[in-house]
């Protein structure tokens, strides 16, 4: 686990309906966040949120439930309000990618917060000044309503894209052909489709031309090429029957 | 709208659970997308998708149901299969985020899709392999089990960035303040200091570099400046009596 990611604490602040609890306890989880902070929610614990929780009630077993903002920002060095509306004298707003950077920029010195208000309302202006920076979400103007458990594991992702970063995937796993081995292919490939009739040697036109362009692009591993090679060879045998 | 977000199939293939594919259209229809292929849904129309989809219903009411994942990627010239599990002689994998960049560029050229499958078992192999590539999210590894509405969720968020790019808050809204009204600002502070006795210009130590520096990381504006010299106004008073 990023000791940053484990100094992120994600508030959840008057929730109404334990499920979201439990789906966004289910939605850090997935992305390495463990510290859940519940300001007054209206039913906690309750068996809606272990049933959305999923593998993830550990995570609702430790959540610290407590009766106000205040209390569950006291410890942390910078706190993020998320906030669906833009208000005059407001404080400086992110989108939640950038918002998830500077979290985890700030938390190698100490806790963080990130704050979710109500399902219907939000965060009050209040609880929005009580943080030192506002997020919102790139979102459709014209219907903006994500659910909070949606808009935590959203803001997880990102929040787990700035500790760790893209993954990189070993997309190459399987050996690169050798540049000899796929001319000795294109070679053998030539001689076929001569063979067949289908290129005239007297006018190739382009046909080679494009089929490299084709494997160039798909970038053979040594393995294809054997394969590749053993069809022609089968090809080229006038009768199947006579191969063996 | 953007049109290549128009041109993007959300594809879910043998959801188990209505209340998923209602949560699903929700999430879509918050980042602008609108156009929702199910594959052999196990239940639909049913009211809990339409419960869970709250503003959105009119995205499943125009959700196209189809018996076959052919069917719901035939006019399509490129898709991306989620897929928690690596497979060896698989597609290529990407992370999300490079999966929304590419599916919006090819959008440019026509249909895309991104095909998500079941809530226990995601897209078996065959439905992968009817992809022209493999994404992923960048789970915990310990717990990697998001839910398919949430994953959704962020996939169509990550669409809407590829899209729009982030969006640009406009934080400057009130006019900054120009350079002399700010230095004229701290030399009324260093006088009114120096008059109080807190601020002995004998042994000045660094009290104004600090004091610069804090008001040079908020970066003043022109009437928070008039705020201020109005404040240091008040103080110089000897007697708040005798101000009017």
């Amino acid at each position: 686990m990023s000791p940053a990611l484990e100094r992120v604490r994600i508030v959840m602040s008057h929730t109404t309906h334990p499920g979201n609890i439990g789906a966004a306890a289910r939605a850090m989880k997935t992305m390495g966040l463990e510290r859940l902070w519940l300001v007054n929610p209206r039913r906690f614990p309750d068996p809606q949120a272990e049933a959305m929780a999923s593998g993830a009630t550990d995570v609702l077993a430790r959540a610290r439930v407590c009766a106000s903002l205040d209390e569950a920002l006291t410890g942390t060095r910078f706190a993020v309000a998320l906030t669906a509306r833009r208000r005059d004298l407001s404080h400086p707003v992110m989108d939640v990618r950038e918002a998830a950077r500077m979290l985890i920029a700030e938390a190698e010195q100490g806790d963080v917060a990130l704050v979710f208000g109500t399902e219907m309302w939000g965060l009050p202006k209040e609880g929005v000044m009580r943080a030192q920076r506002g997020a919102q979400f790139p979102a459709n103007p014209a219907y903006s309503s994500l659910n909070v458990a949606a808009a935590v594991q959203v803001c997880a992702y990102e929040l787990r894209m700035a500790a760790f970063g893209a993954p990189a995937y070993d997309n190459e796993r399987f050996e690169a052909a050798a540049y000899e081995d796929v001319e000795a292919f294109y070679a053998h490939l030539e001689r076929s489709l001569v063979a067949s009739g289908f290129l005239d040697p007297a006018h190739p036109k382009r046909l080679m031309e494009r089929l490299r362009r084709l494997f160039a692009r798909a970038r053979l591993e040594k393995e294809e090429v054997n394969i590749l090679r053993g069809i022609l060879a089968a090809w080229e045998q006038p009768n199947p029957r006579k191969k063996s």
